[in-house]
């Protein structure tokens, strides 16, 4: 099968990589804002070769869209204006309902199908694609009952092929959800990092110290405002109402210590302790 | 050399591992309040043999204290009290300044080395002791002034064995830059695991589709209250001081939701980015 992607960038350059990989994908054409990107990724055989976004619809019979979730708003439309009954566009964008909302009106709604592979690493650009980054990880598919069956048919089978699990949500439960499993995250590292950096910023020979348990909780600090922004736009009240949560769990302790209520403090930490039997 | 080691878990374990594996230990002798942990350490060969304290004491030349900060205040002038002059004693604890205090004016202060290896992992106990934990990393020695020299040589040659990197800190720089590089790190993914689980407690099944970078920001919050509850005690002004930083950072972010400004949301995250310099 012939497939455009569209946006090869960490998400769409690792699809190329798994989906050339298996065999689902025949010939991979790539489609990009940045020349330079699509050279690189033409040099790292990501992609077999790269088009204009017309061209590449005219000759894939499944069109990937991973681009930033505030420009697929307004490229997903054309697309979708521009598709052959027999063709399949499938996004893979961080947020849903603001998307989906307007595209509900579409008349080739039905070929258009909604997705989240939940998967993804700090960095961003073609450089950083990397093999077997959703293996046996969730997609989640929204608003199923609007697309066709064959096209979601055939996107399952693409993200099976990876081989990655299906889930299905609604897309206010997906933006809803995502703000805690995901956004929310992302917003405790870039302050995280702020406030370790506004204290230690002439001293950067402390970090040589840092632990790898200070690496990890920043590290999603390095991620991509080109990505990130867009996402908090479009969810910002659910990751709004996340962050209040956040706020108020960071006071509580604070407020504890304040108090030398360090019994309190470790009931708290015993609550926060049950994580464990939630992420592995 | 023998060496006994006060507190056989993640720490006391692994450093076991390491000090037999390259020969720099010939024999070590485990001490524990909890015989099932001595018992786990023998079964998994973390420690030659177990013994109460008095006893491991008379029979090593190199005494190391693994155990919490709050017990150590207590124990280490008893070790002190008791120790012949040429016998050396190590502490491995994550905060100096209220523990190197009151040791000041103790008679056998000289055989008694402060350090901070800068490493860990979220799981405690001899169970969580694994090879390698130490390799490359940086030990921080406080106060060695107050250390005769040839403590000091015996416990850097320890520490080089490893091979671990030496650097040193005065104990209240050590307690600031610990709370900015590490501690704060522990109260922000125990209050993040306290947000997603007081949101989606009835929700397991919403786990299943969290990614690798949600794990990352929380894994700490699976860190034992009865390790960090000492350390924020002892360290409680400077962790108040970074604890209010962060509030502060979280709440620019949450005042630039609110008003939309994403412009300066951009910006902020463009801040954080400049973290990639210093962590890998």
């Amino acid at each position: 099968m012939t497939i455009a992607i569209v946006g090869i960038g960490l998400i769409g350059g690792s699809l190329a990589i798994s989906l050339k990989e298996n065999g689902f994908a025949k010939r991979i054409i790539g489609v990009d804002v940045s020349q330079e990107n699509l050279d690189k990724a033409v040099r790292r055989r990501l992609i077999d070769e790269d088009a204009p976004l017309e061209q590449a619809i005219s000759q894939a019979e499944l069109i990937v869209v991973a681009i930033p979730v505030d420009v697929m708003v307004h490229v997903i439309p054309k697309i979708l204006d521009q598709i052959k009954p027999h063709q399949v566009v499938v996004e893979v964008g961080s947020t849903k309902e603001s998307l989906l909302e307007g595209l509900r009106s579409h008349p080739n709604r039905g070929r258009f199908v909604s997705s989240h592979p939940m998967a993804g690493t700090e960095y961003s650009g073609p450089e950083a694609a990397i093999p077997n980054l959703f293996d046996q990880k969730y997609t989640v598919l929204c608003e199923t009952e609007r697309s066709d069956p064959d096209a979601v048919e055939l996107v399952e089978r693409m993200f099976r092929s990876i081989p990655m699990k299906i889930a299905r949500l609604d897309p206010l439960a997906h933006d809803l959800h995502t703000a805690y499993i995901s956004h929310i995250s992302h917003i405790s590292s870039f302050a995280l990092a702020l406030t370790v950096l506004s204290k230690e910023k002439d001293e950067d020979r402390i970090f040589e110290l840092a632990s790898s348990g200070f690496s990890s909780t920043v590290r999603l600090a390095k991620s991509s405002p080109d990505m990130w922004v867009p996402i908090f736009r479009q969810n910002r009240d659910n990751v709004l109402d996340v962050l209040d949560e956040h706020i108020n769990q960071l006071s509580r302790f604070r407020s504890l210590l304040i108090k030398k209520d360090f019994d309190t403090f470790y009931q708290l930490i015993q609550e926060a302790n049950s994580i464990r039997k939630i992420i592995s």
